[in-house]
């Protein structure tokens, strides 16, 4: 069970829909089942430093089936997961990042997005997601 | 002077049209003057390996403001450039890479493919490159 | 005095052995004396981003001869190990990774699990690591 | 489709089996259908140079969906894939990594022996990668 490009370009295209709504410039990424890159997109005047979080946020969502802020709450100091961003050449474990579901309720893959607040990235993504 | 997100989405789906024509699956990455990645995909079944390549190519045209098989011919044992794929986090220099020019002919980013020949990788870029 | 592969095969069948008896999904990574990896496996459904992390733990409880864990109290914000996770390539320090010792108490390897919270990962290191 | 666990076991035993017939000590590395690793195991006296060359042989091998040798071949001076290693992180394009097929004929992921002559891995890749 693995996202297809055309899903995939469904998911992005909802993304950017809800980011223009919101008046942002986001970077935005999807990945399959096994946490490869399908799609990416930088909006223009996105900030450059966003993809590569765009996509880290994809890889964390997927490689732990959560959305990435929830990792985050586990990763501060003091918690249970701290510092676990060394992992995996790098997670990025703040709002952003979620994993994408077909019709059954399988993950087939996950969304990143990054460029503007956590509460708009989470926003833009949950509108990724959420359009399958 | 920069490549836009709707000009890269012209480019990767003038690429794609070119890759079924071809009856191949490709990856395909464009970046803008920056070699900075603005759009990137991977159509289903194509190889895993070429995304990284497809992006590797697209910034070796853009590092270098030339065709990846140039930079290529350059690199080989004996030649003036050999081994320069060790700069830059890792250069692609076979073809299937090449600079994209705005109508005035200035350099406004660069298109890098991968998952076939190294022919139809070159022919798919072309058809990406020369789309604007 | 090193492990074997026999030592590790038989560490990491007792460890999925406590894996299935608690009902989760674990990645399991064990080192020998020279921190270098002897056996892996991922178990079916297990999280993706775990196998770098049991690795890593494994690792990290064999780089400092000591549960995970203890590091991870002392590189908290202000104590004295700030940010030791920097240091060979990234480590884990949370719970989930244990030295190995042999029947004289000598140190010939570590395990590292990952895959649930914390307390299990722990509780299937303990497994795996008592099993000699 | 993926390779489970227990499939990566029986494929890791019978490589191990046809190392040991012919006398070699090997790294032998089993990842999935998205590359990434599901079980590994180095025997002992095993080169530990060899452990990272396993497993990038198994993912070569997936990345390309073709026996690793097979890339070596066009990674020459002069030939169409020259320094494609330089991509994906470190490719290894000698021989001893071969996908890994269902009974239908579907990739399900690729296994990667590293330890003796290019030959030698190559037949104790072929004894686990026809193994299912």
């Amino acid at each position: 069970m693995n996202l297809t490009l055309e899903q995939a370009e469904k998911i992005i295209s909802k993304a950017k829909k809800k980011a223009l709504a919101i008046d942002t410039k986001m970077n935005i990424s999807v990945v399959d089942a096994g946490a490869n890159q399908v799609a990416f997109v930088r909006m223009d005047g996105a900030w450059l430093g966003s993809a590569d979080i765009a996509l880290k946020k994809a890889k964390t969502a997927r490689f732990f089936d959560m959305p990435t802020g929830e990792i985050g709450k586990l990763s501060q100091p003091g918690e249970s997961l701290y510092n676990i961003e060394h992992s995996n050449g790098g997670l990025i474990t703040f709002p952003g990042g979620l994993p994408i579901k077909d019709k059954a309720g399988n993950i087939i893959g996950a969304i990143g997005v990054s460029g503007s607040s956590v509460e708009n990235d989470h926003a833009v993504a949950e509108a990724g997601a959420t359009s399958l």
